[in-house]
């Protein structure tokens, strides 16, 4: 049999795709199966990685997705449009499709699973969240059958770039974007990495199949790594913790879901603390499992396409083994209907990082022990770690404390003459 | 719809399969559609963990494999038989088979899968390795479309926690491993765990999956820990690395597959080393992907139940999903034909780590390095670590080295009159 697929896009990761399936010896004999009857760019003059003939190649993309005889699109286009559009054609035309792109499935996947369900076609997005790790699988097929209580990762590899070697050098955020950008590990406008948000569209997908709920990506509270300081990151060391960019969705028995993405400090025993460089991993943590980690290579085009092509064989596979298709499986498709209710911010459960200038240490520490303590926050340690100049830097960590209780007491000390500043304010895991 | 499961055993892994599936509130919504029709075991006046009516229980498994209304029997019983005859006797009656016996399918796996293919049936056995974290199915359906170069694993739990309490608290082989029976960690008869025997049937099964040929598991070469001595341990520490049992399997471009089980010294920076206690690990190469590396609970009730229930889940999500199958899914069931030719022991390439124990130091140094030179084996470090009494402690770690040149090296340099004994011999990853 042959199946035939149409790509949408021959950049980074639809050249990686096409490379798999062109140099198929040695891999799943499935790919043998595979024919790209189409691809679609938006040059044809560009000199390309991969060799397609020329009659492959086309700029008419809805060509592709409206083609009788395409199984199955594969969306790697990037972007909001045409890339939802396009699938959406795609759909309703019948067509499987495979997807790299989170910001597209963040934003429209409720409106494209209702689509697919109604035309009774799979959306795989294997690729869309940590790159070459199978993630969305596992969690989906192997371990829906526990209670999920969390899924933490650290899902965005410029930014876990950027603060591994902020942390071995002890280099400033600036400087280490600079030369994140230099090597390709950074975009030219790196917003949607440092700010976060590729890490909440991310986290709101796992979310979603980890929960059985539908999550609105602009509920999700999204905090960057912009204002990290190597000091933070030293003194965090001396405490015991490293710096991570974490995707946190936390939930289950009846409570509300919370999903947020900020820099968290994270204790040196923790499996996360030593994930390193542009590599990925998530933790889900369930019942009765426990704790199970994936890491690995959250991007590039080879990490890429490996997901992707595996979510096309996938397909491939299901198609080769049924007659005729009644109902979609229900374990690698995406039913739920419901929208989740989500926390909002002040009322999350946290610890945290704290760091003051001031002028008065005595009595800066009397009254920060007062004032937090008439909130109901209760502190792990205070510790007066260093000077800048004529002020002294105290760092305090709370034990767990509802967010909304932490802010107010720091809107009290904000205002007692002898505090000079609070430079940061970091999550603790 | 009602999918009825007969479970062959419920002691540990059956009681927390049948924990799942009756406590299905906030899990995968196919639990519901589960109905656990009958329960095998050999004692009916057992008390059992879990509730099941007394017209459930029986001590007849052939009538649950022959049952017209079972649609999937789930094998937890362990061993070689009944097991084996009980599956296929299952898969003569058309049943999905899922088990959590490593033992059986190292060792029957082809005689199994030929079976099921011809009724058209699925054997899943995510649970027969590592537990609770998915990495069977992964592999299978999501890593395969890459060249797999190796798979690397620590999925024996109980070495790996006699190895890591070694490590800690310096303490030595047999008082570790009384203290794990007592916890439970090990059983009474260790001999499966530490002698390499349950590491080598996890691992015939992961380089069957990965390398897609049949692997006669009398054929893989299996070293236990029970030689791993504190001396050992602190020596490698101080070189760097950590002491781990690992079962490796390497293949691809062509080459004979090469499956081995030993202790091995892991680097310390290597993701391996950090696999601590009775967790487990898998590191799975490949191109174009990289390194994955999957981690979590290898064993316990709870976390090897998840992956058996998920397994059935699996099932229940293809069979709601297609009037009428006419072939099997080619991702989830296994066809290849073909056994694999494995490499000899002699035959591998590896670093050695070795100490000796010897009299006349200065003189020794020059012979081994000699004798080691002879035989084309290049030395990386030679260290005059310590003393036992009044001989000395040579440690040797040698280049990428022929297994075959090395162990003739060896020969020589054990005849050697100012060489007292070599007490260990360990290889280096
Ligand atoms: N790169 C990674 O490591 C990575 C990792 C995980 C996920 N992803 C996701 O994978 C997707 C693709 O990423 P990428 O890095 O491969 O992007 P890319 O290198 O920018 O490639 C995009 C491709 O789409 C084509 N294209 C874009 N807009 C088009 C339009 N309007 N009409 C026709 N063709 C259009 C481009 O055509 P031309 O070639 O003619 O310009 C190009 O071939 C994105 O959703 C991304 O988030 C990427
Ligand atoms: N325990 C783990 O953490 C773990 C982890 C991974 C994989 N596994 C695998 O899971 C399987 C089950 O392990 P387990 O720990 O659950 O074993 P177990 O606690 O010893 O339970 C075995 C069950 O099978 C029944 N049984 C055994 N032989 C029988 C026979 N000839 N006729 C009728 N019933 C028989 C026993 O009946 P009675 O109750 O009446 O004695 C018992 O219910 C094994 O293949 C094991 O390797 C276990």
């Amino acid at each position: 049999m042959v199946f035939n697929i149409g790509l949408l896009g021959l950049g980074t990761v639809g050249t990686g795709t096409a490379e798999i399936i062109l140099d198929n010896f040695g891999r799943n004999p499935l790919l043998k199966e595979i024919n790209i009857k189409q691809a679609g760019v938006r040059s044809l003059d560009k000199t390309r990685e991969v060799e397609l003939s020329a009659d492959v190649m086309t700029t008419d993309l809805e060509a592709i997705v409206t083609d009788p005889e395409i199984d199955i699109v594969v969306e790697l286009l990037g972007g909001l449009e045409p890339a939802r559009s396009l699938i959406l054609m795609a759909i309703a035309n019948g067509k499987h499709i495979v997807t790299a792109n989170k910001a597209v499935i963040a934003r429209y996947g409720d409106e494209i699973y209702s689509a697919a369900n109604e035309a009774g076609v799979y959306v795989l997005l294997e690729a869309a969240v940590a790159g070459g790790i199978p993630v969305i699988k596992p969690l989906k097929q192997s371990l829906g059958v526990n209670r999920i209580q969390s899924v933490i990762g650290i899902i965005n590899g410029t930014t876990n770039y950027i603060l591994t070697k902020m942390a071995a050098e002890g280099s400033d955020f600036a400087d280490v974007l600079a030369e994140a950008q230099q090597l390709g590990y950074a975009e030219a406008d790196p917003s949607a990495d440092v700010d976060g948000g590729d890490a909440a569209d991310k986290i709101s997908i796992l979310a979603s199949i980890a929960f059985g709920e539908r999550v609105k990506r602009e509920e999700i509270s999204c905090e960057g790594i912009r204002q990290i300081s190597a000091t933070d990151i030293n003194y965090a060391e001396d405490l015991g913790f490293v710096i991570k960019l974490l995707a946190i969705a936390k939930g289950g028995k009846g409570q509300p879901l919370q999903i947020r993405v900020h820099p968290t400090l994270v204790p040196k025993e923790h499996p996360l603390s030593n994930i390193n460089d542009v590599y990925n991993a998530v933790l889900v943590e369930g019942e009765p499992l426990g704790q199970v980690m994936f890491f690995g290579p959250g991007a590039g085009k080879g990490a890429t396409a490996s997901a992707v092509v595996s979510d096309i064989v996938n397909i491939v596979g299901i198609l080769k083994s049924s007659d005729r298709r009644t109902n979609l499986d229900p374990l690698l498709s995406c039913s739920h209907q419901h929208y989740a209710n989500l926390l909002p911010l002040t009322e999350i459960t946290t610890r945290f990082y704290t760091r003051f200038l001031c002028k008065d240490v005595p009595g800066v520490i009397g009254y920060l022990g007062t004032c937090f303590g008439n909130h109901g926050v209760s502190l792990e340690s205070v510790v007066q770690i260093g000077f800048q100049e004529d002020l002294a830097e105290i760092v305090v960590v709370t034990h767990d404390v509802k967010e909304g209780d932490f802010r107010q007491a720091l809107a009290e000390i904000k205002d007692l003459d002898a505090i000079d500043s609070i430079p940061s304010i970091i999550r603790v895991l």
